[in-house]
C-alpha cells in the first residue's frame, strides 16, 4: 500500500533527508511512502514549463497512492501550505483516506486573531472580523473547517503534537501516529 | 450547467449580496451559480457538529456542479484562503474544469518575499529561503504551483485583475471573465 507524503518539507534544502525518514517509518508499518520530489510514474513532457511538470508529477503520484498524510502545520500564516491543502482536497475527492497532522496546538481562530493583532474587531453579534470585514472562523479546529472536514469524512484522523519552532519541520511524532492509524485502517479494510 | 462559487466571500457579513451578484452574472451566461452558504442538496444530520455539517454541505454542492470558479485572491498571507484551495483540488480530482482569479497582480514569489521582509535570506545557490530554511517558490505564478497547475490541467483559466484594497472582496471583473470562459468551454464540450 502506498502513502503520499504531502507537506511543505519539499521546500527544505535537505528535503531528501526528511523524505528518507518518512519512508522508513512507512516501511516499518509495511507501507510504501511516496515523496513528491520522487520521479513521477510517467516521464514528464520536456516541452512543458517546469512548474507544470512538477504539478503533473505530483498529481500522478497522488493518483498512484492509496492514502495521503498531510503535514498541515501552519506555514507563513494562520493556515497550512496551499499546495498541501490542494493535495488534501484532491485525494479526498478520489475517495481515499486522508490524514493530517500539525505541530502547533493553538487553534486556528486563536492563531488568526494573533496574526491580525489590533486589526481584529467585533461585529455587533460579538463575532470577530478582520479590517476588511471578513469573519474569523472560530470552530475548535486546527485550520479552515474544510481540511478537518475532509479528513473526518474520509475516515482519517488528525494528530496534533506541539513541537518547538526549531524542530517544527523535522519532528515526526505526529506523522508516525498518522502512519500507524493509516496502517490499522488499511488492515481493517482488507 | 452549475458552477460552484468558491471563495472567502463566505466570511463577509453581507455574503448574500455578493452571492446574488455572482449568481446574476452566471445567469446572464445561461449558467446556475451555486454559493457555498446555500442549503445543501441533502438535509444535514442535526446530530453532527456545525463545522462538519458545513463541510458535508459544501462537498455535496461541489459534487452537484459541473465547473468550479475560485476566488484565489491572497487571504491573510501570501496564499489564497485554505478552504477555497481545498475545494479547487477537490473539483480538479473529480475531473471537471476549474477556474481561478485573483485581485492582486504581484506574483507569489514577490509577495512571499515582501511578507518575510528581512527574514528572507539567500542560499549558496542564490535561491531565497525563509528563516526556517524553507525555499520561497519563485515561478512566474500567482500562488503555489499546485493551484495554477490544476487549473491548467483541467482546461480552465486563471484571470488576474488588480483591484484596490477597498474593493478587493467586491469586484467581479475577473470573476465575470471566468464565467464567460467557463460558458465557452461548456458550449464547446457539448
Amino acid at each position: 500500500m502506498r502513502i503520499y507524503l504531502a507537506g511543505p518539507e519539499v521546500f527544505l534544502a535537505n528535503a531528501e533527508a526528511i523524505a528518507a525518514e518518512k519512508r522508513a517509518i512507512c516501511a516499518a508499518h509495511g507501507l510504501t511512502g511516496v515523496f513528491p520530489l520522487e520521479p513521477p510514474p510517467v516521464a514528464p513532457d520536456a516541452a512543458q514549463p517546469e512548474w507544470l511538470r512538477i504539478y503533473l508529477g505530483n498529481e500522478a503520484h497522488i493518483r498512484s497512492c492509496d492514502v495521503l498524510i498531510a503535514n498541515l502545520t501552519p506555514f507563513r500564516g494562520p493556515s497550512a501550505d496551499a499546495g498541501t491543502v490542494y493535495e488534501l482536497g484532491f485525494m479526498r475527492a478520489l475517495g481515499r483516506p486522508v490524514f493530517g497532522y500539525s505541530h502547533v496546538a493553538r487553534r486556528f481562530g486563536a492563531r488568526t486573531l494573533a496574526a491580525l493583532g489590533p486589526a481584529a474587531r467585533r461585529r455587533p453579534d460579538g463575532a470577530w472580523e478582520d479590517e476588511e470585514g471578513m469573519a474569523v472562523e472560530e470552530f475548535d479546529l486546527h485550520d479552515n473547517l474544510m481540511l478537518e472536514g475532509g479528513i473526518h469524512a474520509s475516515g482519517g484522523s488528525f494528530e496534533v503534537e506541539e513541537v518547538p519552532a526549531e524542530r517544527r519541520w523535522r519532528d515526526l511524532t505526529a506523522f508516525t501516529r498518522c502512519v500507524a492509524a493509516a496502517a490499522r485502517g488499511l488492515r481493517a479494510a482488507r
